[in-house]
């Protein structure tokens, strides 16, 4: 069972990463070791050719990531992304856009995530990231 | 020499990449294969812990790499990224993000793009990204 | 189900990638999309500390990559890997190490592959890579 | 001025990486931060094409990447590579590789690490990757 809520991990987002939350991000669903954000559609997120900018769908991935590291730690503060890497797969659809975080592995010091995103049926994303995680007792 | 001027690639990327605009981001200096952006701090970039969000470092990275492509293209709209690896080195201070540029290697139809982020004198991400570029005559 | 069998890729793989094969690389299973591949445990793959080698588990990464786009392609030569990224998520047993690969997309001028190599029960590394396929009719 | 010598490094390679020795990979210079490596070019390389099999490359670049670590840090035996990425730009031709590795950053317990492989003048594939550091005094 996943250590942080729904609502808990919104308000988390809207306090600590505003700009996550300006773009209207939210977290769907979540379990231990998985979650599912939703990035809703708006003008605001097109670039040339009238697709969903890459950055927008880097930041999702990683505010994917964190959901998926705060399910198996609980709420704490000293998580941080220390690499990343994302494989963009095909033009978006002009609609939301989803987010499915998995661990692959949670270590002492490092927790290794992936993230699909998904515009309707079609992947569009592919991430892996890596967080170095406090220490912990 | 660049193929596109400073005051060009800031109305670019005011009219295609308006989130990057949202932010303040603007380009310093560009030649040919080689750009440097730079991004004001501000509260709004905050995270935990009070350091820049990786997704702005992100951003920023990426529209660099952009600069770098179109500074020896041209000004094109086809051209978009399809791989991008970053590696978060150290927590930046509260104060301005420098990313510089530059090119790796152009090919026919895909260009390599490295970039460094300097948070006063110490860099504090390396990225690197692929961007696929339409066919040129 | 898979365009190329066992014993085909095997053969594939000496004739082709014959440093995979000088390391007695096997396939050991392949279905339309996914290949299982075992690097068996020798003294060579040996380096500091007794673990084996990041080189060989990249080889072995790579290697159950290339099965995976020929499950989906059939027996093709001009299949070429343009981008790799690995994470090492913890040192390995002195035991054999088994790749499992799985598509996560095919595209048209693309495929992206994502393997995990396991040690006995636990995740060793977990790798992405694209690859360039040759145009199809 | 590097912590270790070229015969030095030469020889814990053939100790420790002889995977590496049996290619006939050997260090050409070193500097406090910087090494150059040299693959000589056999057909045992190949691979469909003709041309030099990428995980040769990559072995080529992670043997570079741990000469940069230790001219920097000296002989030690503990530092492992945690992730690495790499792009393959172009087909090498039938001649040695050569691969020049430079520090990004080195911190406590992380150094990055970049690397460039030549075919001729020719950058044919670019690195980058993340080595995990036993503590110093």
């Amino acid at each position: 069972m996943s250590k942080v809520g729904i609502e808990q991990f919104n308000a988390i987002m809207r306090a600590e990463l505003p700009s996550a939350a300006d773009l209207d991000i939210y977290l769907e669903s979540i379990a231990y070791g998985e979650a599912e954000l939703v990035l809703p559609y708006t003008d605001h997120s097109l670039r040339p050719g009238g697709t969903i900018a890459g950055p927008f769908m880097m930041m999702l991935a990683d505010v994917c990531m964190f959901a998926v590291v705060l399910s198996m730690l609980g709420e704490i503060k000293l998580a941080v992304t220390t690499s990343f890497n994302i494989n963009f797969l095909r033009k978006p659809s002009e609609t939301d856009l989803r987010a499915r975080g998995k661990i692959i592995k949670l270590g002492k010091r490092l927790a290794v995530v992936e993230v699909s995103i998904y515009s309707e049926d079609d992947i569009v994303a592919h991430a892996t990231g890596t967080y170095s995680i406090p220490p912990r007792d």
